[in-house]
């Protein structure tokens, strides 16, 4: 099993760099190894971010890193990700003063090589760095959160209660600007095929992962009469 | 939306806290908020475990935080976790000089509440620190590949070619004692429905999320006559 997701030759991505570069290539996000699956392509970006609601954002706390998962959220083709959490947050309290590294991982499947060493992972992967901004002006906030929400859950800011006075006071939103990405995809078979392992009389192909919503399951303290509103159907 | 996939009373796990304690609190792993949510149950670290096989992998880089989307292998019930890398690879070849912190989350739904403050994610996710440690030994390094690899795909270590000896040494193979962990879990229904919220003609519930395995696909260069492994199927 090979590094970081590693290895073959990306099928579908091979002309990555002729598109046009939109974001820049820094020390910290340059692709050293594996450089076929590195994208530079703004596009590919904000496809990775819309696809997803979940990221894993690395902060340092005494020296150590901290990985937690958290929600984010971002406006379509937008310059910023927000987060939030609690005032109270280790996480969210430090990072405003220091570089985070905000990470959105899809796992689209299995890739089973003929050797152990070329099996790996089909993904598609951002890594965002930068200093969050704390958001305090009430207006931005508010509208940062509108955009936070929609993103996860399309419909609900308008549908549902809209936060209160105590509720935005207990909420940090911060904005990290979507500036230094490094963003990687493997798409395909796998890549010993045309190698001197392609005799092999092994089995090689891929095993798909999906992730997929199931049926809406009601609370079951729901009042009798409420439908389900027509955007989360 | 709340803090770090926050909020709501945790349905099933209320009496998690009864259950022995079987790994240690730190200064680190201590829950601090939504203690609800935490869980000191070895078996619950366990079953977050074996459930995945990617986690994000959080190192410290020049004082920047770093965090690593990188497959991992755990036997059952074993004490270390295992990930690898190219020997090349900076976020590997610079940790076990550090701690890290490993952390892998399975997001099973959005919990959509009568209140947007009280939306959130129904979860679980480890984080675990430690300083990981590299190993040399020829049959132990082969041993964890091998634990590794069928973590991620079982049977595949002993039907697809083995590593030889120049991959073995282009692979560095890393383990982290599970020692130190926090574990998280949500479940269940929004968490407003005893609250002042719960007469609100608003519908709530949870929308789930599941991660599925499609059908295999053969690599378009499969030589003819070869059947999917048993083990596959």
């Amino acid at each position: 099993m090979n590094a970081e997701f590693d290895s073959g030759v990306v099928i579908q991505e091979r002309n990555r760099y002729r598109v046009p570069v939109t974001f820049r290539e820094t020390e910290r996000t340059r692709h050293r190894r594996l450089r076929e699956q590195g994208s530079l392509n703004r596009a590919d970006l904000d496809a990775i971010l819309t696809a997803g609601f979940v990221c894993h954002l690395g902060v340092v706390i005494d020296g150590c890193p901290m990985v937690v998962p958290t929600v984010y959220g971002v406006a379509p083709g937008g310059d910023v990700v927000f987060f939030h959490g609690s005032v109270a947050s280790r996480s969210l309290v430090q990072s405003p003063t220091a570089t985070v590294c905000l990470t959105v991982t899809h796992v689209d499947g299995l890739v089973l090589a003929r050797s152990v060493f070329e099996h790996g992972v089909n993904y598609r992967s951002a890594m965002i760095y930068g200093t969050p901004r704390l958001i305090t002006d009430p207006e931005e906030k508010l509208a940062g959160l509108r955009q936070l929400t929609e993103h996860i859950a399309a419909g609900q800011w308008d549908y549902a209660r809209q936060p209160n006075r105590r509720e935005l006071a207990a909420t940090a939103l911060l904005a990290l600007d979507v500036a230094e990405a490094s963003v990687k995809i493997r798409t395909g078979p796998p890549d010993d095929g045309d190698g001197p392992d392609a005799g092999l009389p092994v089995w090689a192909g891929v095993r798909p992962l999906r992730t997929v919503w199931g049926e809406l399951e009601p609370d079951p303290s729901l009042a009798p009469g409420i439908d389900v509103p027509d955007h989360l159907r």
